[in-house]
């Protein structure tokens, strides 16, 4: 067979680790050719690839990145070029196109999928918003950046007797800043889906100033808002150029605890550390899986489906449903985490 | 309520996880007390404990270790000790007993639940051997630092052109060796559940050095074994004093693989350090909820239970069904750590 | 003989590592007793301290911060303080002051004794800015985890296709600049000794792109600053607020930098990972070292002085001379690390 | 100019990161051209060599091992071979050799130098025994690693409440022994500069027993050795099938040390890990500076020399001195260390 592998969307530790078991598993096990298109869709709508042997992906599971580039996903893009894709997998002989990447990807994939082409998708995003799969590669290692960040913070407030608000990863879901949180004992975790109060906040924090306590460790999604009415909020505070490009939640927040509380308050943004360099061992082990399972899929005929994990075992979902919705951190998982604080 | 903590068996990253959680949900949200008895099973027969407040379980989510003392179990020596228990429990006006350890730990919980004393387990084991949950905290910290030593060993063994045998813990199952080596890229992973043959063995290193590959890295369990009369194999090998006390099989498994070869191999043994040190993010949150669980479960009135994963969600499976049988790798698994040799 | 010891100024890895190696040496070796006061300087002025035994500083050598507590000196305060350091000094016996701390600790420590107190000052500052010794602890943890950072930060900028201007330590000297840069392999790296040009940056960073590659690090001190009259800059960028607090640099050189080169340009915000956590085996060497050597000093009568790192050997230099200047980064150290643009 | 450039003896942290650091010094800022032979002196020999520009040297920095290979030097053959490496550096046009490696490697390079041959060495060891350097990369690296594994190791033997016998390497000198051991807090550090009494050893570790604690770790140097006539000995035990291979001193020490203590003691063989994978941030830069300079020595006729750290600046030593003498640990440096037991 003749399989074409790419990877979209965001940088994310685990892609290398899925191209190379795709490699590994079609060449080795069944004999079969994978070509990798460059930097996302755009190599596949412009037929731009580089054959993919044992020696391309020698030494590359434990490398961050994507061997391949990536480029975010235009769906517009791509609806027009559905036609384009196709005469290349003709033109190709392609048997088969494995496509790594998020929520856009996935749709982009279905699309394609829809249209006849022979699709399995492998499920990619460090926020784990991905409802039909236990969990995604990525997700692990941007919760163990995280963590060792925030551990490393909590020595520094204590010293500095300060309430840090620290900001990690999570637009619309916040699976990272739940874990972490949990994992460093955080004294409090704000997420997308629980819109904060500005006023409850000031007074867990201040509570624990009262018991005694030195310092106070925050994290909060970036995607995290104020109840309405709240509090003046700017979703993507505007910098002195007067552009509207810092993710502002931990900055406004510091501002308002400090004025609240009395105490200094410091905003720390972790930023794209979460997202780069190697993958943890959890991470490089599902991406394997998912690449060993993604071929797997391909020889079993079963076509616009897309790698998940449930439980310990990897399953076939349909791409239709795997994107359906977001998966958001419910209201039991918060409530165990307040436990900690 | 007044609750008993207490952490038997061997050592294993995210015990102090466990009871901080324990003492947070317990006394936070409860109101409970708590008290930890020392050095396992001991503590309890011997009426050994201190009160577990949450200045107590200040700043040990991270820490190694556990704070209470550990001891390995002794059946027979507990069996003896029901009614000394009972009546422990009894004096100190205990409601329940949480007990976090591994299969010889869960055998004796179920002994003292069977006796009618109110028991809630919480599973233990790096090896990650249980059957009835999908991994227990540990797990992930041992396969962690395993991997981490495999990424350095691996241009270690390049520089010098050679063969590294590297044994990982793992007396009854291959689940480290398996997730380490697949994680690590490892070029054969031996387990306990597979005897193995020293010839085949030999022929999957010799045809990467045939393939122009210059060093070869094979993880091998602690209890893995050779296939019957496939080689002259001593379990646990002897050491220069006449004590039977190093495990063998990375010794062996050199000496044999270099005569075979004629490439110098040389045996790494990790030991040790798989069990020790700071848990991962994982484990943390993995033991976290754990604790967050046995308590409610002891609100709930739902004894002679142990909490288990089972995908995202925390369950509780009864003790008796928890150490039915050891969980082996399966075959399909070690398939698909074969395609990334 | 009787020692007091205090830690004063902002968190740097390795404090508690000199405090214990204090305790160590004094107590074990020499029979001594040894007080830590609390908070810095405020511990003597207000006498408020407390018994350092061995159980005191047990477990403490590999964890960040201090158990002591800290405080930024206020040298004006402390001036006004002199009789009562001195009586506080007589009261409790103190045969001598080990004061632990940057430049500001350093200086009222060079107050103290010229007034008269028997002071060994031991130096921290994880700017490595002070001249009368090679390196101070801190340092090299610092360095340590801005590395760590860049290499992570090196995949995703890869992926992404972006430059990356990555803000670190370092307000006067680019010491950390210098050396995480030099050890990440970062493109550009601008220090405060060197007043950057903007055009010329974006030159060196553009060359890069017209050679072929597809991303660019950028590592910046928290205090480089433009050379005059070549870009309106902010030191300090107001936020949303109207409060003058985010280090501005990174930021604006990423607008700068993202209109001169029509590539995407993000400023990433290291912040206060770089000053918390498990110091590095280096520093909790030299912390060790340094706390054993002050302990000495003090036994030899040699008040006034100061430990200082001279190529392997730890040696005494005056108070005095240590504050006269900063060590800032000679222009030959800047041309190594050019060539490794 | 033309420059060769070679890597020889066992592998150490940083090679890499030299190699890069004389390609780009010589390609960039002097125009020159540079080859790399392969597997060490033999790659000399046999010329058998690559080209190395820009691209061959992207992205190894931070790759431990090295990407020109290596072997073990051996003087006989090279003394053989002087006027064949001599005839290879006349065909090949070569105006300078930079050979990187240890003792062995520095004495041929001696060797050729006094021949005539135009030589700038740059000293390579793990085991920081060359005199004329006040540190050589890798070592760091080495120690960073041990003390990882020591933190890891304490909370373990704590547990088990276990002696446990550490051994790192380092055949003929104690500094990774004496520093790692500094680092994690040892109880006790055995070097090969002074002989033990094991009698002397079991009463330390007796005593810290009787005072109440649970563990001990005591790392040992590889290369220790009792003092006469204290204990029998055997260099180097030997394994089950009669082989003369496993380092004996931890797993002898540990069952002397359990016979006379009357508790568990257990030996742990850190063994390859210390010498493999991404060298620290302090390992990279001072790689990266003796490349520079070496290129430098070259450019500026300094044949004969190698390059050496003094304080924070980079010397050149003649080779004749640079392998007069081993670095051993002074005695003072011990009596630093003791005092932290």
């Amino acid at each position: 067979m003749r399989i074409g592998v790419l990877t979209s969307g965001g940088d994310c530790p685990g892609l290398n680790a899925v191209i190379r078991s795709v490699v590994h598993r079609a060449v080795v096990d069944h004999g079969d050719e994978v070509i990798g298109f460059h930097d996302g869709w755009k190599g596949l709508l412009e037929c731009d690839y580089r054959k993919l042997d044992l020696d391309a992906v020698s030494g590359i599971l434990a490398r961050g990145g994507t061997i391949l580039g990536s480029s975010r996903v235009q769906p517009a893009h791509l609806r027009g070029g559905v036609e384009r894709a196709r005469g290349h997998v003709a033109d190709l002989g392609l048997d088969a196109i494995i496509p790594i990447g998020g929520e856009g990807t996935l749709k982009a994939a279905r699309l394609l999928s829809d249209a006849g082409l022979p699709i399995v998708g492998v499920p990619k995003t460090i926020d784990n918003d991905i409802a039909s799969t236990d969990v995604t590669f990525g997700f692990d290692t941007a919760v163990t950046v995280a963590t060792e960040a925030l551990d490393r913070l909590k020595t520094t407030a204590e010293s500095h007797q300060r309430v840090l608000i620290v900001e990690v990863m999570g637009r619309h879901t916040g699976w990272i800043a739940l874990h972490s949180g949990m994992a460093a004992g955080a004294h409090a975790i704000v997420v997308p889906e629980r819109p904060f109060d500005v006023e409850e906040l000031a007074d867990v924090v201040g509570k624990r100033f009262e018991a005694g306590k030195k310092f106070a460790i925050v994290v909060v999604s970036e995607g995290a808002k104020p109840r309405e009415g709240t509090m003046d909020f700017t979703a993507g505070a505007t910098d002195v150029y007067g552009h509207e490009r810092f993710t502002g939640v931990a900055n406004q927040l510091s501002v308002e605890l400090e004025e609240r509380l009395g105490k200094e308050a410091r905003p720390v943004i972790l930023g794209h550390v979460q997202r780069g360099g190697t993958p943890t061992a959890y991470d490089r082990v599902l991406a394997t899986r998912f690449g060993w399972h993604a071929v797997e899929a391909v020889h079993n005929g079963r076509f616009g489906m897309m790698t998940a994990l449930r439980g310990t075992d990897i399953h076939l979902v349909p791409l239709a449903q795997a994107v359906e919705h977001l998966k958001t951190v419910p209201v039991e998982r918060y409530t165990e985490a307040e436990c900690v604080l």
